[in-house]
């Protein structure tokens, strides 16, 4: 296993940040770590679990005999260096939405579709927190099951808006707690003790951008478009974590039990599910965490014996999204 | 119309608050007001729109004369003065859930079942905030199109505890942004920037108590047991407004626009669903609020022309609670 030379692109950002972490817990066999950012952030130094590293301006030059880049600085950088990166030789593999749907674009989740993977052509993307996070409890149930409907509701955490507007929820939380209204910068609307049930831009059919992303994404990670999917995204405030309240209807019959069997065998996941010590997946246990939890599985009383209700919650900067992206990378060493 | 003397049990709780008001701003014609509440409260001064009134512990005494109380001090209290305000000769219309599932009490929504009321037996039963909220977009859909399944996921705040447990989200919150770790006291988990999927208890079937009300009473409330219904319910950090996520099956096609259509006729409910301004109901703009807000709407991907989807918001302590009971005693004058 000989080491890599790799670059995140959006080094500073709050994924970013995780994205090092991720490459170190993972024992991610580093040769040399190069971290990219905008003009504004360049010269910065950051401590590695690789060392100090000086944060440079993207450029050509810094993919040059670069082995894998890890992107997360946005789908319009993504879009603007993808030619160069494939050129010089060096995996692309981005967090943003910018190739999610490309024929040739694999959408990757190692535990689900690993195989995907090594069909690319320059450019891996990485799914949709929302969806990374949902298909870690669907994946195995759809295996052992099969699944005709999904219909979600998020709870999804203002880390999914980068780190400038997880600030805003502590700081619009703390003006909100001394008297003062509450300001939105980075939100439609202020966040503080509200919810929004708006994120990313809405479609024709009245969906949002986020809400489609969830059926678009599942069926090309599944490899199977006759699942019906709809949901309903909300961002609520909380800070790192999302969660998802999650409704399903099953070819083959299904029950609770069985259900927890077959989730406690997937690896990524852990079932919490212990409604007699009120143990069940919450945003501040998964904070920080690798494993996706599930819990509250029950029978659903809609569909009966086809049908299962759970809730689940990850962490939505690392299954969501560093974690899975240096879980795609290590594909390749 | 002659005035009528009321009585408000668990009159300084948060319901009890806005039952005050809401008696002032429905301009209920109260002759008498009657405050009750335990001994601890007992000569605090109240100030309300029928003048400044004294606490007094409740008792048989106060009773006897009264034509409307209004209870809202817990199902256990509710149960011990049941018997004794009836005999007494008062309309009792209680806001727990101590005889809501009883054959000879009416439960009541006055803009849906107000017939219902009419054939108490001393007794009327208020429903649970989470379905008098959902149950005003779904009233009209229900009318018009036919409903075969009911699938909710709620957002739902931290008033629904009580008013010391908002206090508690408040407290703990600033404890979090200093630094220190939440404490839970009212709740079974700290829930600032957190949120907890369970509110009531779990039953055998894996459901809450609080999820289950939502079948049961919307069957009760709508006088048909053949809609399926099920709900995932979660408490979030929010304050006073509860929202719900709401997917349905109807037996009539249905679409987003003859939804508009047949919701905006619906009595206190406000159709707010402007994508294109970014208008859609939310916690901070229905709080204090009579309206029950709805929005989001868009057929359904899952039920397809069948199919429909929206979101409610609604102020729990009003039409949640306050309100409803206090229109419900409007029935009687």
């Amino acid at each position: 296993m000989s080491g890599k030379v790799v670059a995140i692109a959006g080094a500073t950002g709050a994924v970013g940040e995780e994205m090092i972490r991720c490459l170190g817990e993972l024992k991610f066999p580093v040769k040399e770590l190069r971290l990219l950012a905008s003009e504004r952030s360049a010269g910065k130094i950051v401590k590695t679990p690789f060392g100090e590293i000086s944060v440079q301006a993207i450029s050509e030059e810094a993919f040059k005999g670069c082995d894998i880049a890890l992107f997360s600085a946005g789908g319009d950088v993504s879009k603007e260096w993808r030619e160069r990166v494939v050129k010089a030789g060096c995996l692309m593999i981005d967090n943003s939405s910018a190739f999610r749907y490309e024929d040739d674009v694999p959408l990757v989740i190692p535990e689900i579709n690993a195989d995907a993977a090594m069909k690319h052509h320059g450019v891996i993307s990485n799914p949709n927190c929302t969806t990374a996070i949902a298909a870690m409890a669907l994946w195995p149930l759809y295996k052992e099951f099969g699944l005709k409907k999904i219909i979600v509701s998020t709870y999804q955490a203002t880390s999914g808006a980068g780190a400038q507007a997880m600030q805003e929820l502590l700081d619009q939380t703390r003006e909100v707690l001394e008297g003062r209204p509450a300001k939105a910068v980075k939100f439609a609307h202020p966040i503080p003790f509200n919810l929004i049930p708006h994120i990313d831009k809405f479609q024709e059919n009245g969906y949002t951008k986020e809400e489609m992303k969830v059926a678009w994404e599942t069926w090309k990670i599944f490899g199977d478009k006759d699942i019906k999917i709809s949901c309903t995204a909300v961002r609520i405030p909380t800070l790192r974590a999302h969660s998802e309240s999650i409704v399903i209807e099953t070819e083959k019959p299904v029950n609770a039990e069985k259900a927890r069997e077959v989730l406690s065998k997937m690896s990524g996941l852990k079932v919490v599910d212990d409604p007699s010590k009120n143990l069940y997946p919450m945003p501040l246990n998964v904070s920080g965490k690798f494993d996706v939890e599930v819990g509250r599985i029950r029978q659903n009383l809609v569909f009966g014996e086809h049908g299962l209700e759970f809730f689940v919650c990850g962490d939505q900067l690392l299954r969501g999204a560093a974690l899975n992206a240096v879980e795609i990378a290590k594909l390749f060493i």
